[in-house]
């Protein structure tokens, strides 16, 4: 114990700023990128290699020995070989006693091991001090210096003196560290770069199906059906007039399904009288990619303001109300203001303008850096208040938009129903079950079951 | 102190990976919640009791002991027990010296009582470290893995070690620890969660008060008058043309409300010849919720462009267009261009489309991840040059909407000036007071007495 | 070690809430601005000041006396002075042995001394711990309390237990410290605050550059060219029109100029067969600042999107397409629809849109926050292929907007073609290239020499 620590204190830049020799095992691609670095922030770098021949690509002020030679001479020694090749670290045991070890492997798959790679290499060299480090960094980001994306370090370990020392390393390349605490956190920390957008992955899927769905069903409405009944060619509807009816059906939907889990929670929670059993898989799930649904829903909402704004710039619009003018010209006639339009025309308009914009409140207060500085109760009320009233407002919106249209047979195309008033179903279901567990009656038990109370409790004895 | 520090020795994961049992005093709602939370991390988790009768809803893997037992078992002890209820802890004083005790407790009231909670629980087991620790996390959120909101938990402590170990459990849940530094911070983090955005209250009911007048203005301007005189139904006015009356209207106003109170201090710094006396109360707290005010002005800003771009879609301007247009085709003549009109036309529109998109970027620099990338001297840059900058934009295009119609009689109705007239009056205060600061007569003082001078120095001898 | 060891112990905050006392050397703005700070938070403050008298302007509750008196009641010494007058501290060497000495200072220019002021504190003063903290905090931003811009203090030093002190006081003051690593680290975070967008520099000059050259253009074409052949005064197309072919074109070039680089960097590499050779200076300079290309080509982008949204509302737009219909109408005959117009217009429009949408979400990523969130693969995902279709959708945008102009006589006044024609020059060649370079037999070598390989290896010998 006393070595040890008399060790780290010789090591810690306390007596003087020369900075310590940092030794690396392996000269591949990634281990000479790090050595070039770490050069280049003032460190003595050695290289511990199998073959001691120095190849150009090596760093020019780097030295390259023997694995033990080159060990022997840091008091930190990163391990830049990949994990099939570890074993042989077992014979320098003695010479890696006390060492501290950065691990900054990488695997191909997520869980590819039955244990992380570092804390392998920590079973491997028992008398070593593991970290593990820098696999979320990329060889070319550290060649090419052009480190736009995350500048953070995920760092672990047992040992805090062995983390503070390669923490200093991680500054001192100008990055972030981030402490994620014991070793236990490696396996984390190796899955996080495999990673593609997880979170996501429902949210697009349901999005592609509904799009696809909504773009057919459209199509069918808008552009076959004129063409086969009244020979008109309308196919150039597909650049604007359909995806502008598809943008704010599937932004009402996902919307709407952003809150639907949480009813459905609420009714089961209700049905069992508890909230300790736990919920269904999939509406767990649900509930976890809400926050990316509302962004989805969010991204269409915009989508369809800008297509909404353009409109009067088309030459399709441009075309069909000057001859709208012109034959009311040639027919000597001018109309009266009709009130009722004026009111359904400024209103829907108005509700979707609050609408948006309560939404896109949302979407900011959903950035990490603001939620962040959010309370737990300002962020129910943002997320579930102004939420609530943001679905409230579009719901709204899409219902006058629809007006009187709603029993006109004409709007009825080969018994298919506009596709706005398709997108209503969720929304208003949504709405309706809200209103009801709004009521005393089921809002106060409901409080009750999530604040712990069990209608039945079952004391095992 | 040596069997201390030995102990903490033991505690630290240093040997083996296993992770160190963790004690829960409670079995309430948040005790039992954390509990889950904590065995689904890893961590064996005992409970401590009055009652050591194991219910249902405590999680299956944990063992319930009395009080004294459980303590015993662990190094680490959540006290997730209410204020009131602390007092037995006195009678384990024995058994709790040298353990770490995590308070999770919460008020109802910010500043209930005269020292926070931790520092009371650290009074009454004076041979315990006291962490305080995850009161913003909430049971619910817990429970149902929808940590959507801050996943931060602030933790404070005198005993570095002690915090460490509570931070790594932290990690565990995947949740971020944020040290606070010592247990003075406790009453600061006890007071967090019960907060509702304080520094909005200010702004949001300024903004309330403005919109009501200025509501029942534009009302009697627009809809009541030409009912009164000319008989005319506009009352779908209150759907669009109205809130495009106010929405400029308080964005303009609030803005130059960000920038007065710094005009005001000036102004006094400069009378009293000193910064080293305090502003009255008023303008300190004004000058605390600037930055709210800005947000809030780019809120109204923000519809204020929704509710004009939708002009040219909405039902009433295509009629009154299209009317125009035809009664001219009927009498046979069109008009020449009037250039006036294009120029003033489009200078009011630019000059606003100009000063939107730099409060939009003031705004984007107010986002926190961004001024804090930002050093001292490019947030003054941005907030003051840029700002003044935005406010000039915005009063031009307001005065050059008005354009000639300032002085015409048609705008009075009812001796009410138009709307927009009242609008000018800050900003206009503003901007001159800050053109008269510019000058070097004042400047110089100015400066010198923000950089420590003053004009009549009292030494006290 | 021994002696100072206990030292600290006896000032770390384990055994009671007592704050410790700060010493503050120099009575000078910062120092007394700093030192009402401290106070306010709870600390004990004593001034050291070569004249014992006390001014008024030293806060009340803090004790002035000789630097040697002062320096012997606090632990923590922090120096309030100018770099200049350190000198008298080496006769104060023995009483400041051991103690922390926290660095505020800063300089005047960036790298003004060989050595960083901490590190030459340090040097002056070799038994003390010397800490850097505080020096990117403005008195005035202290003293009135409106810390709205960056509350991070930067904080660095070799001392752990000493760091962790300051960092304690960083924290009571309600400010963010944050961990810069040894006292190495010092210059870096003195040449922070005397920045001012250094990353901007070239970005802006180039843009204002690129502006300057397409306004006179447009000037030429659009204005001066019609006055003088057609006599028409077009002078306020200045306001809305000419800044709306600017925008979509410098947004366009700018866009370009991002994705150029890497495309050229590729062909070098293809060239030289190695990426171990250092890119020519003028190529890393531009990939460091592509970040901020892409941003204020942002920005122009939504400039156009406002300028083209507004086009219906302008004084001139009306005018014109009012006389038109008149026209028509007053010649009794309707236009059919030309089908080819509407689906130019339409798909025109709608590119633009998916391309400013898919813009808008590039620069979401880019917010600090947000990047921070996303792991290495994301960020590429997203920046590489999402950063390409966007520039394959805007430069699609521009070739429909022109449509069948290209070879259009009238489209060339002058001798000069229209502005838009020149800024599809250099999107198209990235496009070109990129296609090119996507194609297996240069692919393949290109991915295996970025990976390491080498086409001509030299080793050594």
């Amino acid at each position: 114990m006393n070595k040890n620590s008399s060790n780290i204190m010789a090591l810690a830049p306390n007596t003087s700023n020369k900075r310590e020799t940092v030794c690396i095992f392996g000269t591949g691609d990634f281990g000479r990128a790090l050595g070039h670095k770490i050069i280049q922030s003032g460190y003595p770098v050695v290289f511990g290699s199998r073959s001691t021949q120095t190849s150009s690509l090596i760093p020019k002020d780097a030295e390259v020995l023997s694995h033990a030679e080159a060990a022997q001479k840091a008091a930190i020694i990163i391990i830049a070989i990949q994990r099939q090749h570890y074993n042989f670290l077992t014979s320098l045991a003695e010479i890696l006693h006390g060492k501290v070890l950065v691990d900054v492997s990488n695997n191909l798959k997520i869980n590819q091991y039955p244990e992380s790679n570092a804390e392998y290499l920590a079973q491997l060299v028992p008398g070593a001090k593991v970290v593990k480090a820098f696999n979320t960094v990329s060889a070319w980001a550290l060649q090419s210096g052009t480190l736009d994306a995350s500048q953070q370090v995920f760092v672990c370990g047992d040992d805090m003196e062995a983390k503070q020392m390669v923490m200093d390393i991680v500054r001192a390349l100008g990055l972030t560290p981030l402490d994620r605490g014991s070793l236990l956190a490696a396996r984390e920390i190796e899955n996080y770069p495999l990673q593609l957008f997880p979170m996501w992955k429902f949210p697009i899927l349901l999005t592609l199906g509904l799009t696809t769905f909504f773009f057919f069903y459209c199509l069918t409405r808008d552009v076959i059906y004129p063409y086969v009944y009244e020979n008109k060619d309308f196919s150039f509807f597909i650049a604007i007039s359909i995806p502008n009816r598809i943008c704010p059906i599937l932004a009402l939907i996902l919307l709407a399904l952003v809150y639907l889990p949480g009813v459905l929670a609420a009714i089961i929670q209700l049905y069992r009288g508890t909230k300790y059993h736990r919920f269904p898989d999939w509406l767990d799930k649900w509930m976890l990619c809400r926050k990316q649904l509302g962004l989805v829903a969010l991204a269409f909402a915009s989508l369809h303001v800008l297509y909404t704004l353009v409109i009067p710039i088309r030459s399709f619009v441009r075309w069909r109300i000057s001859n709208q003018i012109i034959s009311q010209a040639l027919n000597n006639k001018t109309q009266p203001l009709n009130n009722t339009n004026a009111w359904l025309s400024d209103s829907y308009l108005a509700l979707g303008i609050l609408g948006f914009f309560l939404f896109v409140l949302l979407g900011i207060t959903s950035l990490p850096s603001v939620s962040n500085n959010v309370n737990w109760r300002e962020f129910r009320f943002v997320q579930s208040k102004l939420g609530y009233l943001t679905l409230i407002l579009c719901t709204a919106h899409t219902l006058v938009y629809g007006g009187n249209r709603f029993l006109s047979p004409s709007s009825y195309r080969w018994y298919l129903p506009n596709a706005y008033m398709l997108s209503l179903i969720v929304p208003c279901i949504v709405l309706v079950v809200k209103f009801v567990l709004i009521f005393p009656c089921l809002d106060k038990p409901l409080t009750q079951i999530r604040q712990g109370w069990e209608r039945n409790p079952q004391y095992s004895e």
